[in-house]
């Protein structure tokens, strides 16, 4: 029987083009971090499932590649539930991961410590157009620093490499989980209510003020709150600047927002704008709520112009390491949206700089194997001169061959005949 | 309840100093095979479980990690057997999976094809010692070209690598399918025999030309083949050199052995001797099987002396293609071993060599924000001019968190305090 040509459904193969960006990106990213002192690390892609499934993940728990037993431990007969029958996972994020290798390797680790993962996660999403269920995630931590050095040198790190990739004029919007509840208790709402306001507020570059203000009351919350809690986001729309709109709050929220909780995001902005290497505005964003719920701190995401919405994004999680090790660790994090990237620069028909030459060397086919031996002296001494050589038998249709090597970037031909 | 810190059974998590060196590997052989006309690829972590079970990978198909159905697919109640609850499977080589890649994508490349690909594939092996359940392969391959150019070529590429990698005085061993048949052959075997003998054959570096003869007379042999046999491999015991053994043969098995055969084994070694860059031996070694039951012509292995056993290797492989198109396309490969070289260099103890320096600013923690700007410009000047700088809180432990960082490569300290 003939096998399946095609990638399982949702993955895809990586053709030379799009793989080239892919390498090229990798390293202007590893360069640029190593730079700022991010180690980089690995783990298996596979995770004990109960490692996947803590309720970390939010819905991503519900989209995990499960991995059948093996042997003697898998029972199909008297198997009733999925959990029966798996015991690893792979990986839906590189978050979780790190705080398990975190956990098992803290003693041979400087601390704080600044980790750089890049690699592949899954995740069993629908199908669908530009979005794959193999991709591949790219993000620094660090991990033991309370203090906001570790968002800085994020936000630093993180920039700098985008501005090398080529990009300029882009946003890091901020905000402050702390700051999204004191803006809701300040409102009258209970703790209790704050994830699903949250959800609501999330929508509000999609729906805009009136639709997050019906949403809410749809979802029965008292007027008198509501609009005492979009009166704030309508006052800020016109702060952008972090010490501007952190200024506002702090005298609006009053003893609802705790004075350290703004000081450390207008220190955060002062430093950055200070220090960065790349054009970008660092903005206050009242509005970004990140999903997941881990979360404890700031959070940042990435908005380029040329594409609508975030690419990348990140902040801190203070209390994710303790579930490993029953004592938490700061930890704070940025994960650059990678695939999000490639796609722009393929879109951009983006070329590599400072590539090497690449040259084909087509060798007739009846081209005799003693002649052979001085075709490839040739290449080598070609290669040690910093070309990449590629030495092929000549096809019958050479047009047709040097076309394809064209598409691969070939843009010299050099022809071996017997006769000469 | 607290998680598992561990990572799953049998695979681990990589250490910066490691990493570092896997990195400098990778980075080493992405450019060198670049420079011989090597395209990087990449293919999904996962296939259809059909197209892993084809009976092409031997004994690995009996380790294959098994990815359960998801949703509505699954039917847990019903399930009868393992193939019913599952699809997918994760790749357990970068052979199959590149040849469904070049089925799947031939019209857009380029003929021949030299594919390079990096990546992870995952075996349910009993862990071991040194042996893990997921590990890296590094394989180029050489598609649509049936001359003995690919051999050499391929050759030629990985020896140079490691030659780059720091090694020298390794040995190529090298064979062909097609030798191993005629001597069999040749000496009164059956056809059908040949997997069984070739089987018994492949342990002559372990149990000795006795060993084998004990083996094969117990496996009821008849004892004038076996002896016939085995003196032909006596023979060649002093015969290293290709043209010498290969000539021998080529004598000895008259019209067993197409002289076609032994004339392209012996153009291969000639022409990898002429243009070699590195220090390394082609011998002919006629107890060389290797055990994928793919391979149809040339096959080679790498020996470095440091290592016992085999450190990569690779051969020809016309009929696998076919399995997925219905039409065979000529395939050669060589893989090198990526996990045993990296053993073996950190081992060795092994230094990168230019490596960027590594300097750790260390900044008090009562440092105030107006003056960190000013470390942080610095810091960007010290990475502009290439070094590697870490920007961190100054520790309570100072000695000990200078004596981790030391650990990663940092040379040198710079200390800020606010009273300077």
């Amino acid at each position: 029987m003939a096998l399946s040509k095609k990638p399982v459904n949702g993955m895809k193969d990586i053709l030379p083009r799009e793989m080239e960006i892919r390498d090229y990106v990798t390293n202007v990213i590893k360069t640029t971090y190593r730079e700022f002192g991010f180690t980089p690390i690995e783990t298996p892609c596979m995770e004990n499932i109960a490692n996947l499934s803590n309720k970390q993940g939010g819905e991503n728990e519900k989209l995990i590649f499960k991995v059948l037993k093996r042997g003697e431990k898998l029972h199909l007969d008297t198997a009733k539930e999925e959990n029966d029958v798996v015991d690893f996972g792979m990986r839906y994020d590189l978050t979780v991961p790190l705080c398990r290798f975190y956990s098992n390797n803290a003693n041979d680790l400087p601390s704080p410590f600044k980790a750089l993962q890049i690699g592949n996660v899954w995740r069993a999403d629908r199908p669908q157009r530009g979005r794959y269920r193999q991709f591949t995630q790219c993000d620094i931590d660090i991990l033991g620093e309370p203090s906001n050095m570790a968002e800085i040198e994020l936000i630093l790190a993180t920039t700098t490499t985008l501005g090398r990739l080529g990009f300029s004029g882009f946003e890091i919007r901020i905000n402050e989980r702390r700051i999204l509840k004191a803006m809701a208790s300040y409102s009258g709402f209970e703790e209790k209510d704050y994830d699903s306001i949250f959800i609501t507020l999330d929508k509000m570059d999609k729906i805009g003020i009136e639709g997050v203000s019906t949403e809410l009351l749809e979802n029965g919350y008292a007027k008198e709150s509501v609009d005492k809690y979009l009166g704030l986001f309508d006052a800020l729309a016109d702060k952008k600047n972090v010490a501007e709109g952190v200024g506002f709050l702090q005298e609006t929220l009053g003893g609802y927002l705790d004075e350290e909780i703004s000081g450390n995001l207008r220190e955060i902005a002062q430093t950055v704008e200070a220090a960065k290497a790349a054009d970008f505005a660092l903005v206050f964003d009242p509005t970004l709520v990140r999903g997941m719920s881990y979360y404890t701190g700031t959070i940042f995401e990435i908005a380029i112009p040329e594409f609508g919405g975030s690419c990348g994004g990140g902040g801190r999680y203070d209390e994710m390491i303790g579930k490993f090790t029953g004592q938490n660790v700061p930890a704070c994090g940025f994960s650059i949206g990678f695939e999000r990237i490639i796609l722009l620069l393929m879109e951009q028909g983006f070329e590599i700089p400072e590539r090497p030459k690449k040259v084909a060397y087509l060798v007739e086919k009846k081209y005799p194997a003693e002649k052979l031996t001085e075709v490839l002296k040739q290449a080598k001494e070609a290669r040690e001169n910093g070309q990449q050589v590629q030495v092929v038998r000549m096809n019958k249709n050479k047009k047709f061959q040097k076309e394809q090597l064209q598409k691969e970037g070939y843009e010299e031909f050099v022809e071996f005949f017997n006769r000469d």
